[in-house]
C-alpha cells in the first residue's frame, strides 16, 4: 500500500480503490482461469463437477475485533469453509469474498483481513479468486469455497453402516477452551488462544479419507457428538464413542479446564469451531486419524442416537447459531 | 410450514430446524448433483470451468424492509449476482447463500427470502444448493453464484477494440426512479418502485451476446457511464454515446422525474441496479440489444474516457459503496 494511504479509511478510498489495494499483488494458484477485476471469476473445474459451500462470520458473533487481529479473522474464515470441503473428500481450490465494514475502518484493517485469507488459502494452494465489498453497521465477513473431488464420490454425512468404525483426525476441544480462556481473561494459555482465534483443519486428509473407502464424514464445527449426530440421523444408524480414545485431546485442555472450573471432556466432546474431519471407515483407517469407535445398527424400537462408553452424554449439545 | 411453527422466531425455532423449513420442498435443476444437507453441494460443471462471484446486501444499505418485502429482497440478492454471470457470456446454474438475521425475526419472513430467491432462480433454471443461517444485528444477505460458459469464452471488460459498436439490453433508470419516488413518499409510479425493489435483468442474453461476437460486457450496477467507463479503462479505449439511443429510457422515467423535481437523464445515464447488459460487438448487434454508440482509440495525449454525443458528461458518476 502506498504510503499516503496507509492511514485511509474505506470510505475516504472509496471501493474501487479498496478493491485495487486489496487484490495487488497476489499470486493466483493454476486451477484459477480468470481471477478478481471482472464481473465474476472463473475457476478450472477438470473433474466436471465443483464442490461448493458458504459459511459467514459476523463480528461479536463469530470473532472479537479485541480478541483476534484482522489476519486472524481472515484466516478463520477461509478455514471453516475449507474445512466444509474437506470433510465432502475434495479439495479446496478457489474462494470468493464479501467483507461488509463501517466506512471508517481503516483500510490496512481490511487489507490485513486479506492478508490472512490469501495466508490460509496458500496452504491449500487455493486462491481468492473475487469479491464484494460492502458499508455494513459491523464487520460481517462471508466466503464460498469452490472444491475439486478429483473424480471421487463425495464422502456425504448418510453413508455411515453398521460395522464401521469411527474416526478423527485434526485436534478437538482447542477452539472451545481457547474461548473460555479469553471470555475470563486468563493469563497464558497461548496456543489455546491461538487455535480458537485460528482453526487448524487438517487440510489433505479430507481427500485421503475418501481414497481410504470412507463411508460418511463431517467437520467438527457444532461439536464432536453434535457432528457426530448429524451423521448418525442422516444415515440411520447409531454410534458408540469410548472416552478413553480422548484422553489426548483432554490432557492438551486439562490446565486450561482448571483454571476456568470447566469439565475438560465437555470441551473435547461438545466443543465446536477446531473443524477436525471425523469419519467412518469400512476397513482400515487412514495413518493420522484415531479410532474414536464404532457403527452400529439402532435399535428397532429407538432413533439414531450417539452414546459415549454405551450411554447418552449429559452435557454440553454444542453450538447454538440463535 | 406446519402451522404451529408460523409464528416461531428464528431462535426459537433454532438453526437446524430453520433450514429445515428452508430447503424443505424445493427441486433441484438437472445441473445440482447435490443439493442442500451436507457439508457442501456438488454442482456439474460440463463445461470443466465454473464461473463465480459474490455480492452481499446489508439491510438499510442494499435494501429497507419497509419499502421491500423478504419477497422481492430474496429475489433481488439473486437477481444481482445472476446479472455478474450473465455479464460473462455464462448462464447462472446454481446459488449458495449465507443470511444473517436477528434472533427474532420470524421464521415465516425468512422462509418469504427463500421463497423469493427461488422464484428468481427458477426464472434461469437454477437452484439455491446450500447456505448458513447465523444471527447478525440486521439483515445480511450474502450471495455466491456459479455459472456455466457452454464451452465458449468468457467475456471480460478488458477486450472493447476500436470500431466496435456500443449496445445494452434490458432497461436503464428505472431501479433509480423507483428509489426516488419511494424515498420522496410520492404516490403512484407502481412500475418503478416494482423496478427498484426487484430488477429484471435480461437472463439469456449474456450468452446471446457471446455467441454474438461481443468483445466486452459488463451489468449495469454502478450507473451506464460509470460502468461503460469500466470497459473503456480495462480495454484503453474510449466511448462515445448519443444521448437519443436513449429517449425510450428516458420517456419511461420523465414523469417520476417531475414529480421529483430530478432530470431523467441522471437516472439513465448514472443509476444503477437495473443490470441491464451493456456489450461491445466488432460486428451485428443481436436482436434485442440497442445500439447506443461506438468504441474509438484514445488520443495519445489522453486517459481512456466516456463521452456523450462527444463530451464528457457532467452529472451522477454511479454508486458509492462506502
Amino acid at each position: 500500500m502506498a504510503a499516503e494511504d496507509a492511514d485511509a479509511t474505506l470510505s475516504e478510498l472509496g471501493e474501487f480503490a479498496v478493491i485495487d489495494r486489496l487484490v495487488a499483488d497476489r499470486r493466483q494458484p493454476p486451477a484459477v482461469s480468470l481471477g478478481p477485476g471482472d464481473d465474476a471469476a472463473v475457476v478450472f473445474a477438470a473433474d466436471g463437477r465443483t464442490v461448493v459451500c458458504t459459511d459467514m462470520l459476523v463480528e461479536g458473533r463469530h470473532f472479537r475485533l479485541d480478541w483476534s487481529t484482522p489476519h486472524d479473522i481472515g484466516r478463520k474464515a477461509i478455514a471453516q469453509n475449507a474445512a466444509d470441503i474437506e470433510a465432502m473428500g475434495a479439495r479446496a481450490t478457489a474462494f470468493v469474498v464479501a467483507f461488509g465494514a463501517p466506512g471508517d475502518t481503516p483500510t490496512a484493517a481490511a487489507v490485513q483481513v486479506a492478508d490472512g485469507m490469501w495466508h490460509e488459502a496458500a496452504l491449500l494452494g487455493a486462491g481468492i479468486v473475487g469479491g464484494d465489498t460492502v458499508a455494513a453497521p459491523q464487520w460481517v465477513i462471508s466466503v464460498a469455497a469452490l472444491g475439486d473431488l478429483g473424480g471421487r464420490e463425495p464422502v456425504c454425512r448418510d453413508g455411515a453402516r453398521p460395522g464401521d468404525t469411527v474416526a478423527v483426525t485434526g485436534v478437538l476441544g482447542r477452539s472451545a477452551a481457547g474461548y473460555e480462556v479469553l471470555r475470563n481473561g486468563i493469563d497464558g494459555f497461548d496456543e489455546l488462544r491461538r487455535q480458537h482465534r485460528v482453526p487448524s483443519p487438517p487440510y489433505g486428509q479430507g481427500a485421503i479419507a475418501a481414497q481410504a473407502g470412507a463411508t460418511a464424514m463431517t467437520d467438527v464445527s457444532d461439536g464432536l457428538l453434535a457432528d457426530l449426530a448429524h451423521i448418525a440421523s442422516a444415515s440411520g444408524v447409531s454410534i458408540d464413542i469410548t472416552l478413553d480414545t480422548l484422553t489426548s485431546d483432554e490432557a492438551a485442555v486439562a490446565d486450561a479446564a482448571g483454571a476456568t472450573g470447566v469439565d475438560a471432556r465437555q470441551w473435547v466432546l461438545g466443543g465446536g469451531e477446531d473443524h477436525a474431519l471425523v469419519a467412518t471407515f469400512p476397513g482400515a483407517v487412514p495413518p493420522n486419524w484415531r479410532v474414536l469407535g464404532t457403527v452400529a445398527a439402532t435399535a428397532a424400537d429407538g432413533a439414531p442416537a450417539v452414546t459415549v462408553d454405551g450411554s447418552p452424554w449429559i452435557g454440553n449439545a454444542g453450538w447454538q447459531s440463535f
